[in-house]
């Protein structure tokens, strides 16, 4: 494998976790182009870059994850918001402030993912 | 006028000084009620809520209108991202990421709004 | 042409008026059967429908343009609204109201379509 | 609380009734505050306001609804129009309306969340 | 039945065979009409047109609905595509190149659906 | 610049020969990056693949983007498809059928895109 994959999966592992490995793992055998896309782009190259530190980077994500209603990808940064510093608080403060800008259906459902994720993690995962 | 109507117009001026109060006015004379409320909930109950930094909600912001292309809403807030204390470099990150997540047609046209927004900064608005 | 284009286009005229009609002939030299389409199934099938009057349709039509922010076809059917006997007043609410369910930009651009619909009309179009 | 919240839980009770107030309670151990920011802002303020029929707010509302395809929110307010005069056969037509707005997939999703409303509605919930 | 009606069924089966038949007879018990109208209008007008053959067609069909989330849809015209004679590898391009347009959560559950599909394929159905 | 990058560009030349570079320089002066990544991941990455030809490409990639409304991008991949192969009746039957699944505004704006982008090149550009 190249080098944007190798950094990208170090950066990943570092943001999502086991979450997001999952991901790539049941890509694997219909896909694994889209899950080696999955890692180089969005990981290797964006993530990585100067300019912007992961919390707030994670934060970008949650808001339009909530804003654009695609669950299960919001659950998986939901954990790597957790895991790169954001606390809970801060969490539900960004899926509240969506109801402003992409209506409360869109916030409701965000915050009952969130809801998940966290019952996840307190019992241990 | 109320508390919340009160408090959220001097939260508002703190964000989105003159672009925020043009949007308001616009409204006068056609619903000055919508433009109450955009003041009251938006303003007067969720930027004002502590547990979030102000620099961070507009960072969920611009990620959340430039996911979504409301285009004449992102501009607003680029100039309030920039107000309380987001560098021109934090923006645009905050703008490529959501390639990954909306697709390049929405980071492209959230950066040609960036674009706008700065060059009418850089010139003296 | 066919009894269903020839109602549609009857029940068309009924709804949108002169804005309708402008839609359909805008089509003309580009793609004539997108424009008997547009007829045909929205006009000649569904709003000659029994079961729910007009004014009722009407409001769910600027309910999901004004959701969708699709404004050209917003615009078209505010007119459409004021023809079958809605109220300034009462495309306003329905408006106001998608801040709930579609987020404040999407109201606000709402917003400003009526206006500007309003004040064409005002005007003697 | 405050008269907000109280006169929009009314709202709230009278529209959705158990169907909403579910929802409301689900929030209560994740994030109380957006449960009553639900209350306040679109029962509060909106719904209660003149200007516009409770029947023509719920079908603006399941309109967009449907036109986003947010489910579990459609849901509970097939179950509002219900309760506030609208009948079945007029759901369903502002359903089938959506088709040619938000295009048939949207318009089959919102059939079948109306399909397992009456369904439950019919067995005595 | 009309004429638009039995060509259009007539298409159905040829493109999306069971998997088709079943959306529409899940619809006769609440709303026979949209069943009729989802036969006449996309399959009896536009999939029987000349100028884009049918495997284009599916390729236009599998790239919207995977951009847009509509997973139930997707998962019965990634059946049809196969049906008129798309290989997996070329279903598979038309989702990983939705990344570049819809970003990635699009692109993702797209896939997933996409391998539930060759499963149930694979297995006998 | 790195092989993906030049690989890229050669693509991009390709399929949306001036309309594409036009893109890319207008990004210059504000993120270079991002237009390193435009070209890098979507041409240099997704349009080099073999498994699905250029012109069912492009067919993708107009039914997206009409699908989501995105005009500046629909614009430069109707020249696109006009690059790589696709007649304008073609164009148009995609068009057309997006009214099915993003409903029919979706389907007349990217219409009049069409109209526009077929009219400049018929005055020879």
């Amino acid at each position: 494998m190249n080098e944007r994959y190798e950094q990208g999966m170090a950066k990943l592992m570092e943001i999502d976790g086991a979450a997001g490995e999952a991901v790539t793992r049941s890509l694997e055998d219909v896909c694994p182009d889209l899950a080696r896309y999955t890692i180089e782009f969005p990981f290797g190259d964006i993530y990585r870059r100067p300019g912007l530190d992961l919390k707030s980077r994670e934060i970008a994500t949650v808001a339009a994850l909530t804003a654009l209603g695609t669950i299960p990808q919001l659950k998986v940064h939901i954990h790597g918001a957790l895991n790169v510093g954001c606390s809970k608080e801060e969490i539900k403060e960004v899926i509240i402030q969506m109801a402003v800008y992409a209506g409360f259906p869109a916030a409701l459902n965000g915050m009952f993912a969130a809801k998940e994720v966290f019952q996840e993690r307190d019992s241990g995962k």
